[in-house]
């Protein structure tokens, strides 16, 4: 029997091989015993569906079969046979039974219905029960169909550093990353602290976004996109914000405005349909147990056209809003930053579908958004406003942030000036718009902002693994 | 004429649309001037060819034609025509074109022929050569191999985190990460640095190994893969050592020590194969300018069997070899771990195959490796030996080190004590055999010692974008 080859679970239950001998291993989800037939529901992470191994007590060591809990794991051999039962296709009749590991009923794990609070506590354990095996399989299918989609479009995959010498873009607080032996902090003559014995001999940090060194690859390769953690030191403790995040980055050259556009929406279908169309069971798990609206939602954004909306256009409907008695916490005056409320009332209320807004003031939006020159053709304002697009979801808020960068050279300068960013050591920045520099434009887009929206979950901390947040490196 | 759409060089040679207006944007390789007609070979990165515009002078802005020199970006409107030169099967009869931006003679990449050395100084230029493009390209590749085989396979992609508070392995010395202000740190009564104001509330670092936490998302998915930075603070410059590397550990439910070697060599011919099936030109080039044995030695280990080695063989093996006359700097005594000049040896002189070197002395070993307690059937020492497993490839060296891990509590705990690591803060690790432990396996690859040996490329920091050494840590 020992020879026989394991099948997963998720191959399992496809099989029509009645008859056949069949190994299976895995965790016990639920173990029923009656006095003729024990009902064992055993789950290999494969997929969100257990397979049903009936076991005839007299023909095992019972004494074996009553330690088998909630949680152990074993490995099972019988016949697949068509279930008699309601709920699955095929279940085992079990001929043996050899257990690897036993859990005892301190398992954190036992009971069901545990909250999400409860079981971050336990996110190694998490792991193992119906919803976080579905979040993370949906989240690796999401992984997969950003690579695939821009395998499939001539995008390269460009690794860019984690830490880094530079802060310019300014996009929040840094960690630090140093090997100094801070008990014997050596420094200059004028008290500063003196990196030159530091690993990289200067003062470094992780990275905010892989944005800049992204154009380098772009200016080169055509088409490039990053996908990795991202850091923000941020003392955040909200549902939305981790100190460890994952972005995916594209950077594109030769790509105006409305191919911006164009890509941002393509490429977020792109993922939503390949969760619709290779995630079937663990949706249908979450939009029954999670959000009974999720799947509709995922449909409805699917079958919707985007709404290109300039922001002194989007400013106009919500104080048109304002003038019929809709009510905001906070104002939205041409050149305020749009609040959380704002965006949803025109993503839900006023369009109900996904609002691609465009066309910024200046001073909201960072150094290296193209400006607007003249009537742009997308609403902007000559001079005021900058080729920036951020992509608003129903129930997210931003998912993606994107714009046309400024290649001329001295445009950017301005910019930087006018602004006082210490571009020491940015050399290397500035080198694409002085030599050969061309028009290229990317987003960033944050990757468990996507996983919230696909899977209906509420918290971004129970949409990555281990979550990285003030207080909190576990594991 | 504006109005036609950009096509990327690589699909544009391959076309046979002769006669069609087509437009094409990219960088200027060079310039050939003549009385009667200019040739500018033009490339976008999309792949390692150009594209040759062929200009009448006497039909654009003579000046402006005049100041397109190396490095420069440019659009060029005209008529795709199959070639008259040889090299290359079309060109396009250049009707228009547009400057985008200029590039100065103080261009960094001017001249061709620069050595490795110089372009490392400017790593944001060195992207736009044409082996550094070939690299990226096959760089993008091997990434895209890696997930795709983990998928079809039923591998989850597991994004393990980076920031971590636990050092138990102690593979390397670690960076610290931090958000103290190293001006006023904040100490305890007995003198400690007080981590307790820290953003994490406690001392942490970045990750040497996304291991531990892959084993359990094994442990509850089945079988997942990490892919992601990975740091050691060593101080180390060879150009075999990067503090910043990007790692892929796979890590699986159920895996035996058989089922581990064919996992490490099945996935390791998956990747050269496809480098082989999808990066004709890049290698070609490579094979030409880099080294001449590159694609032979890829097709090679292609259709080599990987040789199984105890590593008590390997000692009988080396021995016999010294006692036939051959000198080796270091010794290699049953116990000893294996330096690089023998598994040199061992593969390229005596096997002249990749091996893969097994059942490795404990002392030698992690402490997670599950130890042989008897005739192992791979020539493991009872109680002396671990299940550990070293792929050693020709140039290269260790590729991949894996191991069955050691799924008894009570062992795993015996080897922890023995060794004195600090296991605080590491009860999470232990649950995995607490709770329903099951055997399982996995292996780690150095991501950039895989593209060193599917390039021919000598230097791990050529193969990288932005590498960061001691020292450095530059754009």
């Amino acid at each position: 029997m020992e020879t026989v080859k394991r099948t997963k679970v998720v191959d399992l239950l496809k099989s029509t091989a009645y008859g056949s001998i069949v190994n299976v291993k895995g965790w016990v989800r639920t173990h029923r015993s009656s006095k003729a037939v024990d009902f064992i529901a055993l789950n290999d992470g494969s997929t969100i569906n257990n397979i049903q191994i009936v076991v005839d007590p007299s023909k095992v060591d019972e004494n074996q079969l009553r330690q088998i809990t909630t949680g152990a794991c074993i490995s099972a051999v019988g016949t697949l046979v068509e279930s008699q039962g309601a709920g699955q296709s095929v279940e085992i009749q079990c001929e043996s039974i050899e257990i690897y590991g036993l859990c005892g009923s301190d398992y954190p794990m036992q009971k069901k219905g545990q909250s999400f609070e409860y079981m971050r506590q336990y996110a190694h354990l998490r792991l193992r029960t119906n919803t976080f095996g579905a979040v993370m399989r949906i989240r690796h299918n999401m992984a997969m169909a950003i690579h695939t989609y821009f395998h499939e479009h001539g995008y390269f995959y460009f690794n860019t550093p984690l830490i880094t010498a530079s802060d310019c873009e300014g996009a929040g607080q840094m960690f630090q990353v140093t090997t100094k032996n801070l008990y014997n902090l050596k420094k200059t003559e004028d008290g500063k602290i003196d990196y030159s014995d530091d690993f990289f001999g200067k003062q470094t940090s992780l990275t905010v976004s892989g944005q800049l060194e992204g154009e380098l690859g772009a200016t080169a390769l055509g088409a490039i996109y990053t996908f990795g953690p991202t850091f923000r030191a941020e003392n955040s403790n909200t549902p939305r914000h981790l100190a460890e995040f994952w972005m995916v980055e594209p950077e594109v050259a030769f790509l105006d405005m409305a191919g911006l556009m164009e890509l941002e929406e393509d490429f977020i279908k792109y993922c939503i349909r390949w969760a619709l169309d290779n995630c079937k069971d663990d949706l249908a798990f979450l939009n029954k147990m999670i959000d009974k609206g999720l799947i509709a939602r995922l449909e409805s954004v699917l079958n919707s056209e985007f709404v290109h909306l300039p922001y002194t256009e989007g400013i106009r409907i919500l104080q048109e809003a304002i003038a019929n008695g809709k009510k905001f916490e906070f104002p939205c005056e041409w050149g305020d930053d749009l609040a959380s409320e704002h965006e949803r009332f025109l993503v839900e209320e006023h369009f109900k579908k996904p609002v691609i807004m465009t066309n910024y003031p200046k001073a909201i939006k960072a150094f290296y958004m193209k400006i607007d020159e003249e009537e742009s053709g997308f609403g902007g304002k000559s001079g005021q406003t900058v080729q920036g697009t951020d992509v608003l979801f129903p129930q997210i808020g931003e998912i993606i942030g994107g714009s046309v960068r400024e290649e001329s050279y001295d445009k950017l300068m301005g910019e930087i000036k006018d602004r006082n960013i210490p571009m020491k050591d940015m050399e290397w920045y500035l080198d694409t718009r002085k030599y050969g520099s061309c028009p290229h434009a990317g987003f960033g887009l944050g990757f468990e902002r996507l996983i919230l929206f696909v899977t209906g979950m509420q918290n971004i901390r129970d949409v990555i693994p281990f979550p990285r947040t003030p207080k909190n490196a576990e594991f």
